[in-house]
């Protein structure tokens, strides 16, 4: 018998017969003898429909606490919904809010951080036997306002739970049975891994595979949550994401990721002074805008290229920013790009793997494709490219690495 | 400066707009320096559709405790956006849901009964200037659960709020401007009435005027606030429900009331003997059926006719619980109709007035309506007729007691 804390997500929540899926497969968790604490978001497009009415009052930025009260209640509706159908399944089951649980997180409306979670009454009902049914993404500040924990939130407040009941496990129940070695819809023989390390899918979360938020995998990481992804709607394994994985397993690249939000902009031509670097990202950063991947050219006459990526949604206004202080920086050009693609290999095998990076290199070379920016860290290489050259990318480094599914190849 | 509490019912918030519209009505009452507290119902519709959202998945009796954590978010929506409205013209808002006011009530979810109300928070936004929008219809159980206090239940949180805070006045703004003589969409120049009694309206109220919720307007004369029924769209003194009334204003009759929403049940021909009454009445009442008015004629022969009256949603169920009973009290038959109405005149002046019940009698003999049914109180007189005479009884009724707005009949 294993303590498991599962997350459905608005998909999984999408209507009320989905609901009433969810509720079976709470249901055969229960048979099966196993202690099962559920997390939920609203049902899908819940949250944005709350999200254009709030809009349409505040405009772009509606206050803070009011549309945390506002989001919330799509996650309210969902825990109700489905402690119903769980209860006419004949289990027992009790919908909790943030506040009730209590979630604690600190004030930072639309972007909460959970600061400790109250087990007291999660474990009480437990012990009776019933399924606390979680409200997600919400939780609770001093002042007893409601707090939201930004978009990918129910997945943080599952990982949160589970480390906080020293769950066995926290399954993230999702519409794909897994974590690929490359996006199927692009890659067609590509492979669900069985297992991966938190660093390796913190590194594919944040490159662009939408499974699970980045948040809620350094938090599993960090508090050694075991976490599981699959498939709401299938029998599976899924895949394990957890601390070290059995050497059988270990490829050297355990997948290829691809991002298609960035884009580029590059100030050439500035003075190569200290100072330079905070000189042109310190305007952006006050802007509340992200920069990624970040690059310095030192040229031989004194100046420097600077170019640097951010969001695409967020390139007019970082582009207008700059062009706005050139002078400043006494630039001699500012341009920009935002037809531009990020491929990424990640694998926890790189670190003891010499030449990856000259075998990634190669690769795209070989298709004729274009390196336009490079960044590495111990267990991932990132490159961009011209935004058109992206499934091509993806395609040559599954096959450099040998990532397909070898018995698919071989039997279909 | 006047502590006003104002409610605004779900036609009010109806959408965005609307409650665009609300906050410049409640920004109007700042300006003029009074002190608000808003209570809002979910928008028009919201209910329903979360309610036919847990009918789908719990049935007819849907999980009493998930069904208000499902309803109670239907009002967290409205208050969050009206406060952002507010916010937005420049008024200071705070959204606060039934367990932040706190609001404490019992725990019969569904029905729950207000127990106390904390001020301290409110009084504390006041202070501050803030307006505090209050989720009406819910509240919370000591185990920390949401309650809802049932369908009309926004009306008795404003009410029990102004109670509760000493408020000058309880403004319920609706899609109607005030309480009339009689239903104008009846009687053509059935007149606004400037003000009635609690008495008055109580009857009214459960009479079939849909305007205020019989709940509230009994909790507003036990604690003596006054409550004023008035348009939220446009500008109107309404009809103020007041203790006493100025003896200038004082009509025998105030209004007529009529209901379509009842049927009626004969038992005709059983012993007439004690206890025969709870025989018939008490398997009706465990089938938590409510019942409306009785009536009991004795006959000659030992034997008599036992007729009452319940809603019309509950006619089927309750013929059908007599008829399997029937042997049990040795009815001669059992019949029922359901093709009846309910007409009342109301007036606190009847007390001191005799004959009124004969006035109307012949004015609906003069119509040649028969009466099937007569119930009085100190302050009301129903009968119950046909179905199809209904129109006509009200017509008659208020022509008889002289209720036209006789500016209206004059000037046009």
């Amino acid at each position: 018998m294993a303590l498991i804390v599962q997350k459905y997500g608005g998909t999984s929540v999408g209507d009320v017969e989905r609901i009433q899926g969810v509720a079976r497969r709470v249901a055969r968790y229960k048979e099966a003898g196993h202690d099962v604490v559920v997390v939920v978001s609203a049902i899908s497009g819940e949250t944005n429909r709350l999200m254009a009415m709030g809009q349409q009052i505040g405009g772009d930025k509606p206050l803070p606490r009011e549309l945390d009260v506002l989001l919330s209640s799509g996650e309210q509706v969902t825990i109700a919904l489905l402690s119903m159908a769980l209860m006419q399944l004949g289990v027992s089951a009790k919908s909790l809010l943030g506040d009730q649980v209590a979630v604690h997180t600190d004030s930072a409306f639309g972007k909460a951080r959970i600061e400790r979670i109250d087990t007291q009454t999660l474990k009480a009902d437990l012990d009776q036997g019933v399924v606390p049914v979680v409200a997600g993404f919400q939780g609770v500040n001093g002042d007893g306002d409601i707090t939201t924990l930004g978009r990918g939130g129910s997945d943080t407040s599952a990982v949160a739970l589970a480390a906080a009941l020293h769950a066995d496990e926290c399954e993230i129940c999702t519409d794909v049975d897994g974590v690929y070695t490359a996006d199927p819809r692009i890659i067609k023989d590509a492979r669900r891994l069985d297992q991966v390390t938190f660093e390796e899918m913190l590194e594919l979360a944040s490159l662009g595979s939408k499974v699970l938020h980045p948040r809620s995998v350094e938090f599993a990481g960090r508090y050694k949550v075991p976490l599981r992804v699959l498939s709401t709607f299938q029998e599976g394994p899924g895949t394990l994401i957890t601390m070290e994985m059995d050497n059988m397993e270990q490829a050297i690249v355990s997948g290829i990721a691809h991002a298609l939000d960035e884009a580029k902009i590059t100030v050439a031509g500035v003075p190569d002074i200290p100072g330079v670097a905070s000189k042109i990202l310190g305007p952006i950063g006050r802007k509340n805008i992200e920069v990624d991947m970040i690059l310095q050219n030192t040229g031989a006459d004194g100046l420097t290229d600077f170019t640097f990526t951010v969001k695409r949604q967020d390139f007019a206004e970082a582009l207008a920013t700059l062009e706005n202080m050139a002078k400043e920086f006494s630039a001699r050009e500012i341009s920009g790009d935002d037809a531009i693609a990020k491929v990424s290999i990640v694998g926890v095998g790189m670190r003891s793997h010499a030449g990856v990076a000259t075998r990634m290199f190669d690769a795209l070379a070989a298709e004729n494709i274009n390196i336009q920016m490079i960044s590495t860290s111990e267990i991932k290489i990132s490159v961009v490219v011209a935004e058109r050259y992206m499934e091509l990318a993806v395609r040559a480094l599954h096959a450099e690495f040998e990532l397909h599914d070898q018995e698919q190849s071989a039997n279909v």
